[in-house]
Order: structure tokens, then C-alpha cells, then sequence
């Protein structure tokens, strides 16, 4: 095995597109053609094809997982401090693929696109997508790009729902799997945060019942509301005392009003107005939705462990003691599924301030056991 | 001292009003006059005047704490459990008084009151009211009462930061403080969630900036929204797992769609639509930044030891371990403080699954733990 380089950046990349015509069976039944993913790929893939790695993106992200653009330098992918040369997911031993997923605002056929069937926008009329769809469609990427199996499939959160139902529906397919920061269902809280996010969307006047491309308005307010909701369950309780705490935005007096008064109001708002620009309001809706329906035990009565007996991967999952979205808890009814089925798995609870968001930090006792274990997959590869 | 009688409800209760043209000068430093304060008594006062207990409100509740009307029989008062004969605040002993604070939509004036000044309701003018402010103009009430002194005052929540000011502020007035379910200030956490709901209710297009009344609207799905993110902050996770899970509404399959899927959903909603027919969105807004502000510990560089070093009563503190809006540690930090300045504390925390909501309920620890403290009390009181 080489010798691990200095961590850098990719450096440059760019994005491709594959276009699919052959229909897409949804799970719900319905249909989708033709679609194209937008992806980008980072390292070379082997003689074997046998070093390819799958990242997944959760709620807000999408295939630009590392390095930059050239015409947009300040771009950076969003787990750059994961993937890249010397990095924990090494560019080079493993070719890495990031995939934007089916219904998303960042490139791959979503509500926005046109519907060829009625030369406008799908809008409302965008099928409801799972997991499961999204997974069906990067093993039909994979077929296109020659991956018969994958060295690993990995994400956090949402990401990581993905990387397990990698492991359930194509067990041959899938060598490692990295769930961080995940769970094996969204739990009643969980589910109702999603939902008043997206009442906030629909209640916007400017949603149309979610045809507003047509008419030329965004639900600015409505999907900055839901922003703000995530970004609440997004942080720990003590990472927003210690960022935010009460302090007061320009004065050390009360302003007795309903203006910003605090630093966290201030905060919230920027972040809820930001996203609203450059968000698709639909695609927050069928991503929340997507995330609600996730649950690979439902059809095995709720026993999870019977939903992953035929995984063949190996586990890595990690998890973070201060996430209150996704706890320590719900990885590890992951872990306890698998150990009763006699799978491989490694666990961690990272003990780190950050909450859920903690995935995206380079915590170095969660990034070095990431690297452990893509070290270990690397001497398993062939050439 | 008597034998306690079973507990019973109060019965028939009605409410009275106290009117007041002097004015009121509030934290802000804007003056309120006229106004009026409506209240229920409960029991009878004693001769000596010493045997009064005043119930003070959180967020949505209001002077009917106890019985029902007698043209409304279905509207029991709020803590019905807790005052009544024989229950834990027996009126058998205690003159209990309820009172509804300013800014309120229940009966004393606020936003929806007319402006004298105007002949118009006063809307977004209403100035902005303070945990202070309620409690100075409830010992305007209690003078006019002839009440020189509580045996005790006590409140839930915002209800128990009321009986934290009043012990603060009137030291001399207050012989117990009853502190429930409270905080010694909201952390960012909590100011954030006020702060999305508040936003929710302003970008209401029905808002019209507060001015609503004239306009024959009310922001219906603004406060809608904002009472079911506070839904979520009052149930615990556990609590919302055990009544809702992930049970879907009518059907055992996925209708892959936006409309009710899951229990969580339709009880949110639900929640959120009659909540938006009785409570006005500009009490919401006035009752919510009342929360933020609250910090007694302010003046003194947040030393809240400090800030209680002045008061005389003796104090009993209950939170419960499932709250993860005000959690036991909030609680804990006012027990401490107290315990440094060597003032009479009890403190207990109950293991209730119910969270925040858990004040309201009638847990038998609770209630048995609050039935003593004012058995001791009745001890106390002079005929």
C-alpha cells in the first residue's frame, strides 16, 4: 500500500450528466422517463473497477461533494474535508462518485425540469420519490460507468439511509457501507419537524400549489420558515448556547420589539433568507417526504434485523453524542440489528459538541476511524 | 388544622374584571392607560388576609385556572387537577386568584382592546409587555384586593418565571414561590423556536403587519404554524413515540403524497387549526418575547445568586426529567443559585414521560409533593 500523501483538495472538477429513456419504476408505482443524474467523479477507477466508492447526499446537498469549479472557485464540495487526495475517503486509492439524486434542485431531472409530456415544469406533478428510487437509479449510474460493485457506499443522515439501502437491495453489489449519523426511520418528532416545514411551504401564497415557476414566484417566505426549522434540529442545544447564547445583536439594552433583538434571531433569518434563494421549494418537499417514508423494516413487521439479514457489507457507523436529531440511540438500533444477524460492524459515538451537523466537521477522532476503515477496504481492493 | 375533603372540582367559577386609570409604566419605559385585568377568586379570603395564593399563567393559558363557567360548562379552567377542594392548592384553605395577564386575547387588555387614544383596536402598537411588567401590575391587583402579602405564588413554565419576578420584585409580599417546569432564562434554543413561529405568523399575508382587526383577517396559517412548532417543544420525544409513532392515518401503505400521511401529522395539524380559531397572533408575538427577555440575572452580569440574594421566601421547585424545553438542568441552575444565597429550597425532579406538558398533568408524585408543600403553608397562615 502507497503511502498516505499530505490531505489537499481535488482541486479542480466538474460535473457530468447521464441520461436515462428506459422507464423508472418508482415505488409508488409511478413512472419516470426519460431522466438524466448529474454526477462528478474524483480519483481513476482501477483495471478491476473494483476502487469505485459512492457517496450520498443528504436534504441540502448534492453530487459536488469535493473540490471546486472552475468558474466558480468559492464552491466548494460539501464534504471537502472527506474526500480528496490523503483524505479520509482517499482520491488516490478510490475512485468516488457523487451523485445528484432524483427530484433535487442541483442538476438530476427534479420538479423544475421540463416534463416532456406537457413542454412545462413538473411542479406538483413530480413524482413522489424514496430512498428506494434513488437507489435504483445510482445502481442503473453504475451500470453506465462499469461499476459492478461498489468498495464502498457512505453518507450521513439522509446519506447514510441511502448507503444502507444500498446494502439491502443490491447485497452483492456493496463491499462497505458508512452510515454516520443516521437512523433506521424518522421518529414521530422527526417526522413532525418535516411536516410543519412543509406546511410553512404550502401556506406560502407564492407556492401555487406548487406550480410557482409558471407564475414567476418562489415561496421565499415559507421555505426560508422551513429552513430556519431544520437549521434548529440541525444544531445542539449547547453548540447554539455557546455560539449564540443570549447575546444581543448591536446593543447590550433590550430594543422591546419584534425586530432581530438577538444574535440567534439574526443568525436564523440570514440563513432561512439565504436558502430560499438558491432552494427549490418542491424539492424540499419531496425530500422531507422522502426522508419520512424511509423505513427498510416496515415491510418485515418492524424487525429490523430481519430487513438487514441478507447485507453482505461490512458496517461502519458512527454517530454523535450531541445530535438530537439523529442520537447515538438510533444508530445503534442499526448496530444491535446487525450484531444479531452476525454482520461486520464498527461503531463509534463521537462525543462532539456540534449536533447532527457534526457529520460535516473534521472532527480527527471521527475522520481518523473513517480513515481506518477506507484504509483497510484499500488493501482489500485489487488492482 | 382540618382533615383534607376528597378532591373535587371547584364547580361553577365566573370572572371579574378590575379596571385601572392610573398609569402603568413598563420596562420598555411606554406607559399603558387605561387597562383592565380580568381574574377568578377560588376559596374564600381569611381574615388576617394571609391565606391568598395567585396562580400565574404560561404561554396560551389564562385567568380560568380552575371550575368551568356556567354557560360553558365544557371549559374547564387549566390547572383544575391542581386548585380545587381537597386537591393539591385546596381551596378549602387558600384564597386562590387567577389572573390574566396584559397583552393577553383572554379578557384583560391587549393588542385586540381598543386604543382609547385611537378608537381603534391597538394592534401592532400594543406595547411590548414583560414578565415585570404582569407581575407589577398583578401586585396593582392584589392591592386593590387588600392582599398585602401571598402565602404563595406559583406558575408553570412562564407562569413559574412570574413567581420567580414576584419573590424578586416584592420580596416582602411573597412567603412561598411555587417554581414549576421553569427556566431562569431561555437559552438560544428556545429563543429560536419563538423566533420561527413569530416569523411564520408575520410573513402571513392576513398579518398585514400586525393590523389584522380592521382588516376582518387573522393570519390563521401564520399562528397555525407556530403552534405546532411549539406542539413539538412541549411533548417529549419518548411521549410522541408512544402516542403517534410512525402510524400512518387510515391506510397501512404509503399513499406517497403531501397530504396526512402519518397520526404525528393530522394531530399537528389539527392542533395548529384550532389553536389559530381562538388565540390571537399578536398575544402570540407579545407572550412569546416576554419569554426571550425574561433574564433576572441581567442587571447583575448574569449572576442569578445575585439577583435572588434579596428575596425572603421560601421555595419549591419541580421539573420534569422528559423536558427538553426547560430541562431539569434549568431548574437546577435556580435551586443553585438559591441554595448559595442559603435560602429555603425543595426541589425534586419527576421522572414523567410527558414533557414539558408534564406540569399540567396530574402525576401523583407531582401533585403529592405539591399537596405538602402547601399543607406546610396552611400551617403557616394565621386564621
Amino acid at each position: 500500500m502507497p503511502q498516505k500523501s499530505e490531505p489537499q483538495s481535488i482541486g479542480l472538477v466538474s460535473c457530468q450528466s447521464a441520461e436515462f429513456t428506459e422507464p423508472l419504476t418508482l415505488l409508488s408505482g409511478q413512472v419516470l422517463a426519460p431522466y438524466h443524474l448529474v454526477y462528478e467523479t474524483y480519483g481513476k477507477l482501477n483495471a478491476s473497477h473494483s476502487n469505485a466508492v459512492l457517496i450520498c447526499h443528504a436534504l441540502n446537498a448534492s453530487h459536488h461533494v469535493a473540490g471546486h469549479y472552475a468558474n466558480d472557485p468559492g464552491n466548494t464540495g460539501w464534504w471537502d474535508n472527506m474526500v480528496g487526495p490523503g483524505k479520509p475517503v482517499d482520491t488516490n486509492q478510490f475512485f468516488v462518485i457523487g451523485v445528484n439524486n432524483l427530484g433535487s434542485c442541483f442538476g438530476s431531472t427534479g420538479p423544475a425540469s421540463i416534463n416532456p409530456a406537457s413542454g412545462v415544469p413538473y411542479g406538483a406533478s413530480f413524482p413522489v420519490v424514496t430512498v428506494e428510487d434513488w437507489v435504483n437509479a445510482q445502481a442503473l449510474l453504475a451500470d453506465r460507468l462499469g461499476i459492478q460493485s461498489f468498495a464502498a457506499v457512505m453518507g450521513g443522515s439522509l446519506g447514510g439511509m441511502q448507503a444502507m439501502q444500498w446494502s439491502i437491495a443490491y447485497p452483492e453489489r456493496v463491499k462497505n457501507a458508512v452510515i454516520i449519523a443516521s437512523t433506521p426511520k424518522l421518529s414521530a418528532q422527526n417526522i413532525a419537524f418535516n411536516e410543519v416545514a412543509r406546511r410553512a411551504i404550502v401556506n406560502d401564497p407564492d407556492f401555487h400549489g406548487g406550480n410557482y415557476y409558471a407564475k414567476n414566484t418562489v415561496p421565499k417566505l415559507g421555505l426560508s420558515i422551513a429552513r430556519m426549522i431544520g437549521h434548529i434540529t440541525y444544531l445542539s442545544d449547547d453548540d447554539m448556547a455557546e455560539k449564540f447564547g443570549r447575546q444581543l445583536r448591536g446593543s447590550e439594552n433590550y430594543k422591546f420589539g419584534f425586530d432581530v433583538e438577538f444574535e440567534i434571531e439574526s443568525y436564523l433569518r440570514y440563513q432561512g433568507e439565504k436558502f430560499s434563494t438558491y432552494f427549490d421549494a418542491n424539492t424540499y418537499l419531496l425530500i422531507t417526504r422522502a426522508l419520512d417514508y424511509f423505513d427498510p423494516a416496515k415491510n418485515d413487521q418492524g424487525d429490523l434485523s430481519k430487513a438487514l439479514s441478507s447485507i453482505t457489507a461490512k458496517n461502519l457507523l458512527v454517530s454523535f453524542t450531541t445530535d438530537w436529531r439523529f442520537p447515538p440511540e438510533r444508530s445503534r438500533e442499526i448496530v444491535e440489528a446487525l450484531l444479531a444477524q452476525k454482520k461486520s460492524v464498527t461503531y463509534a459515538e463521537i462525543d462532539a459538541p456540534h449536533g447532527h451537523d457534526a457529520f460535516l466537521m473534521d472532527d480527527p477522532r471521527y475522520h481518523q476511524l473513517v480513515a481506518s476503515f477506507f484504509e483497510r477496504i484499500a488493501t482489500e481492493v485489487q488492482p
